[in-house]
């Protein structure tokens, strides 16, 4: 599979019928903060509220019709389940979503009402896993992983290419790494888009499994994850792992308290409803200020899916 | 003082340096449950979070160079006394603010940020215009009202204005009706701007004493306001009772519930902060939706300066 200019290009085109181009925010408050100036890539106002959707539409573009009839398969229980379901049912695609039986009502409910035919199980890898095989083996489904699939990165890519396309100077786009998808696509996105630009990674120190992997070289895992950014606790995989260690300049680790005080800063200064997992890019930025200072900053807010009734503040 | 169309156009005209033209926003989801188009122009964009920018950055404009130099002195407790220190303090004015010693300290703080200097007094009206009486004697600055004045009137009319340029063929422009100042000053802009539009007002049931106002044609106020929207428990003032009298079509009461679940809608669906005076606009579209189905209906948030460790979910 190609990674380079036009076939990002070519995905970016392919899928924009389908999705939301995302505004870019500024906040002058936000840029005395940091001392530089920040452009927010607004994924919280892309369909169905994450740029998962981006990597979802692309992923089901790229099946033949008959593929796309017997239709798609994930286990996710998060943003990816709402995505795949709404890119399915825009496409007239049949989802069907595996869901740990213990999954929040809510998010069910936000599956089902974008189509999702859901089947539960028990909430280990395994279970999941047998669940999804079974599904494909009896409707012939294709199975599309949440992010290690390379149309699902090329897709996620999109959001950092559009930036770009709006930035060229832009100096380091900042994107919060969970399972590798958005990260690994904006890397490949600021290698061909860029000019003197690179990326740059946030995560949760309390789930520091890809910055571990950048320094071992091989897909570190998390024993515990006990972080209010609850988007970013899964791992690397082989597909984006690759792509992560060639592209990806630093990953920088931020504690609980820096995460939370950059949501509170986003909510209160911009006015906008993100994720705890979107906070964190900023808060990468914002501990390491001093570097960049006067620079010129993208971060990619990758969604405003929260629960309301459950706030960090 | 005229309120006609070349008079609004400068207003217009003369502040757009010092503000930020908001963007407008649309969701398909919301048009959706209502059955109509709607456009949200999203003041809470605005430079300190709310409309009331407009209003307090026009009416010092307004003053002569010798009066700037004076200062100018308001009582309020919320947006009003932000908006005027901030606007103050970008045209090197000085501003006199006088709240109540009961108002939160988080509103000081950021009355403040924003350069005000405060007088703290007891929370009676009789307190608050003798200490704003007091000032005015000793350093000779000009008394602005937060809603009853007619410069303040006319800069909040600039939303409006600017909605209708965007979208010339509105219906309708909702907005909340608090002290009065956005609804004269937007109704003012319809007529004016608007092709067969008409401005109606949104008001909490708990406070409705601009809806009895309009009923007995002289100025009515509430025995208790027990609203979650606490921007609207203001009444009406002898400068924009008139303008509203004549040139808004009517206003629609709302209760409680219905101004959470329509802030609910907006933070949830729209992904964007919001005040609960901001939601009564639309929970006015939505209580009356059968009469607007399919219409063009425009909708001013007024602002977005909420209490994120107070929320009403």
């Amino acid at each position: 599979m190609k990674t380079g200019k036009e076939q990002l290009s070519k995905v970016s085109e392919r899928i924009l019928p389908h999705i939301h181009r995302t505004p870019v925010l500024t906040s002058s408050l936000i840029n005395e903060v940091v001392g530089a100036e920040v452009f927010f890539k607004c994924e919280n106002f892309q369909k169905m509220g994450a740029f998962k959707m981006r990597g979802a539409t692309n992923a089901i573009l790229n099946l033949s019709e008959e593929k796309q009839a017997k239709g798609v398969v994930t286990h996710s229980s998060g943003n990816f389940a709402q995505a795949l379901s709404l890119a399915a049912k825009s496409l007239n695609v049949p989802a069907y979503i595996v869901m740990p039986d213990s999954a929040p009502e809510v998010k069910k409910a936000a599956v089902r009402t974008y189509g999702g035919q859901i089947t539960e199980c028990p909430s280990t890898l395994k279970d999941r896993e047998e669940a999804a095989n079974r599904i494909q083996k009896e409707t012939g489904a294709t199975f599309i992983h949440p992010s290690n699939d390379i149309n699902v990165i090329l897709g996620q890519g999109t959001a950092a290419m559009e930036l770009l396309e709006d930035y060229p100077d832009l100096d380091h786009i900042f994107c919060p790494v969970g399972g590798g998808g958005l990260i690994a696509g904006t890397a490949l996105a600021v290698k061909h888009f860029g000019k003197n630009c690179n990326c740059i990674g946030g995560e949760p120190l309390e789930a520091d499994d890809a910055w571990r992997s950048l320094q071992s070289g091989r897909i570190e895992t998390n024993k515990y994850a006990n972080t209010v950014a609850d988007g970013l606790k899964t791992q690397l995989g082989d597909q984006n792992f690759p792509i992560i260690l060639e592209n990806v300049e630093e990953i920088i680790r931020v504690a609980e308290d820096e995460i939370k005080s950059a949501l509170r800063l986003i909510w209160e200064r911009m006015k906008i409803i993100v994720e705890p997992s979107s906070a964190v890019a900023l808060a990468a930025v914002i501990k390491e200020k001093e570097r960049f200072k006067n620079k010129k900053i993208g971060i990619i807010i990758s969604g405003g899916n929260v629960d309301l009734t459950n706030l960090p503040f």
